[in-house]
């Protein structure tokens, strides 16, 4: 089954050690509590169901003899990304390190598509432009990186402020105030008024707009990243016809699901979830899809850094999708199955054009 | 099994062009994004198990045969609400068009009872109260609606304000002033004095008041519509014993079972969860049944306009309830059954009196 | 396996009649609706499915026999507690009635460790101190009774006042003052200042605290009991290492297993989810175990006054967790069950020290 993954970061192809295997296999940036460890969950168990086959190893093999054998192969990180079996790749160029765009491309065999991080490309500008001459300069940067080639933006909103935003396109005044505060500030991006200028910017550009929704890392607060939070947004949108992409979603994903099904621009996209549930995500996958149109709901991994995550979320997703339309005829199946695999995001994201 | 839907609408029972069609399976307003459709998700493929043997098919027979078969038979929409097989239904009378009561009746077979939905009540009794007489005059035209056999009131307050409302009784001076000011308006009603006044005036009558909560149209904030936000109002009401019945919920189901654990007057209905989620209301329903006790939970299916709708709503509930149920010894399952398909709706709204 | 009950309360041993059965089987203070019973729910289900046993009757024997048994057995109450198999209890000593401690370890054949309710520790200080001397009176009874003994602390800041308290410890002064009004008043305490310093003085203590979340007795506004509104204080407290231990937290527990991994000191406790959603737990604790690693989940119980709450709890933990994990290889599934079962809770709350 063709899987294109279209959300992910770029890929950390060398050896690791078991420490920092543990840390990108969790969401928390501090070391786990005594006696226990991120891998003893579901994510590390997916990790051994999917991806030990791909080193030569049965199937939940021990991570200790995991660990060995990815240390003894120089091509793990390669073999386990192209074991995967994408059609393509969306990376989120927002995050640093890693592997260039073109290794990944060729490591993963596929051709990989850029996402703009809008408030990076935010901070980018703001380097050289004054508060005043910040809206312009930001619409041409994203103008040009769009021109270059991105598929798509993405906003971390809801790890800056909270996805609970006045809906409305703030004024050019209020920008200009907004952009000389923070400049001043020397502050981190969080400033709403700016937050809903990039957005608004963004939505000019009619390119895709990707959300980060629900779980996260300790930036984002839970109550404040429930995707339900945009349905002013996704109101205040709907006749620009640009389409919203929220992400993640768990543990709002039926949230997120029923506002795919009301705003013809809004998806629900798999992503994070799909790699840290594991064998869960039968269920998780079967809840996106209750309301859900089979049109609005894309596949992705949210992998980023350990090429095991890309392997984990296309494994999993292949068999959760079938678990979840078993009870269908299998041509009917097969249809709906390559529409969240692939066919959903080509058209999004227009693809094939 | 008997089944009665204990919150619907009425009828369209004429032919539908597919774009109708189309319309009738979704809560959207709006067409449909290109590549998608609405009859593509999992209510699109309960209609196909469901209803294409009430017209000759095969289960899950392509909607397009479906269509053909549909128009090639005058009595589609009859035939369809027959198979349905219910025993009586309460139909909110709020909204417009389709078949009227009478002919709903005899297409199904079965009696049905009026519901009055509180707020539209309420307009057409300002078209002729002035602000200082509103009050009396809604109190008067609710006891007439009553009494002319009425079994109960519906609110959607979760369309006009949100649940999350000053859960006490407005004064009558209050309640004068927001008259006024709405009737000045001309603007739609949507006061939460005025909503509040209207529910504590049912309450005064003494009959079971249904909720629209959950999910629905764009015109409900999700987050405003989770009947958690109902719970200072179920407090404030307990005394005085009038049943209140959390409709749909979804979402936001097993809050609304905790409520009706808790609350001795407040029930939670499956309605409209069932028809959308279609096969993964076994999953639903489950959820529900996990904090309720079975004689507070009440089948419906809030169809509207489709036929279809219906008969879904009663074959996925029969078949959902029995997987719910397996696990029991028969004679159990047959009578909590029993308790969700009919017999909590005739006690709650005293239709055998 | 062995089970390890980390939260629960004392027991009522004495026979009951009808009625105080059935009270005990849910968090409503309130007669049931007319035509419904609270032990006709799942949690009434599981009693007859794993107690009739214990009692000589056939799984879902019917309660009228199972009353009947269980009046007829001097012993009954003894007999369900150590049927439960319990390998150690830690007991919330903050509701009266009920055995004593040596009386509850007698009848259960296992050690009982004592937790210590903050709001009820600070009511018997309030009566000898005045506003000025509260804050050190709270600390120095909290030190003795964790010298004494108790093996945690537990908050019902949920009931209270919710959740939603700010983070930062108060200062002295504020106490002083909130003290003050609050024993003037003669009110409950609910007083958030004060609620937060009881909780500061804990962490001080260093022993787990374990909270009150999610679904409960109606003094909790549900909306208010989200444990994802205690992610400031998790962030507040992170540095200081003490554990804090999220109890019942349905139906937000996939958020409270999001917590759970972020956070190095955050656990979640399935307890009162177990007995109430009986066979459902199934489902229940799969989603537990979808975000937290296998070392942040604990088994309890939650039960009060009913023998058999200790029982089912126990034995529908035992049925669940092998179904949760019967994908795995048999070791893995062994070694994760007993994390969960017991392991964890030794470790958090130090009962091997």
């Amino acid at each position: 089954m063709e899987v294109l993954d279209a959300h992910c970061h770029t890929v950390e192809l060398g050896p690791l050690t078991d420490e920092r295997f543990a840390a990108w296999c969790t969401e928390s940036p501090w070391p786990p509590a005594p006696g226990t460890s991120f891998p003893d969950s579901r994510l590390g168990l997916a990790i051994r169901r999917w991806c030990a086959p791909a080193l030569g190893l049965s199937p939940f093999a021990p991570l200790a003899e995991y660990a060995e054998s990815r240390r003894s192969l120089p091509d793990a990180g390669a073999r386990l990304l192209a074991a995967a079996g994408l059609s393509a790749l969306l990376v989120d160029t927002g995050l640093t390190g890693g592997a260039a765009l073109d290794e990944l491309a060729a490591a993963a065999h596929a051709p990989v598509h850029s996402v703009v991080r809008l408030e990076q490309l935010a901070v980018s500008v703001a380097e050289t432009a004054g508060g005043s001459g910040f809206g312009r300069s930001f619409s041409d940067a994203l103008a040009a990186q769009l021109d270059a080639g991105a598929v798509a933006v993405k906003s971390i909103a809801a790890y800056r402020h909270g996805l609970d935003l006045d809906p409305e396109r703030p004024g050019p005044a209020e920008v200009v105030r907004a952009a000389d505060a923070w400049l001043r500030s020397g502050e981190r991006l969080a400033d709403p008024v700016l937050l809903r200028h990039l957005l608004w910017t963004a939505v000019d550009c009619g390119r895709p707009i990707q959300f980060h929704t629900g779980f996260g890392d300790p930036d984002a607060a839970l109550l404040r990243a429930d995707p339900a939070h945009l349905q002013p947004f996704c109101a205040a949108t709907r006749s620009a016809r640009v389409p919203i992409v929220l992400l993640h979603c768990y543990p709002y994903h039926r949230q997120a699901a029923w506002l795919a099904q009301l705003y013809p621009h809004v998806y629900a996209d798999v992503g994070l979830a799909v790699t840290y549930t594991g064998a869960r995500f039968d269920a998780v996958l079967a809840e996106f899809l209750e309301l859900a149109p089979f049109g609005k709901v894309l596949y992705s991994s949210d992998a980023y850094g350990l090429p095991e995550l890309y392997l984990v979320g296309a494994q999993q997703f292949r068999h959760s999708i079938r678990h979840v339309l078993a009870d269908l005829p299998p041509g009917e199946a097969e249809r709906i199955a390559g529409l969240v695999a692939a066919g959903n995001a080509r058209r999004v994201y227009a693809l094939d054009a």
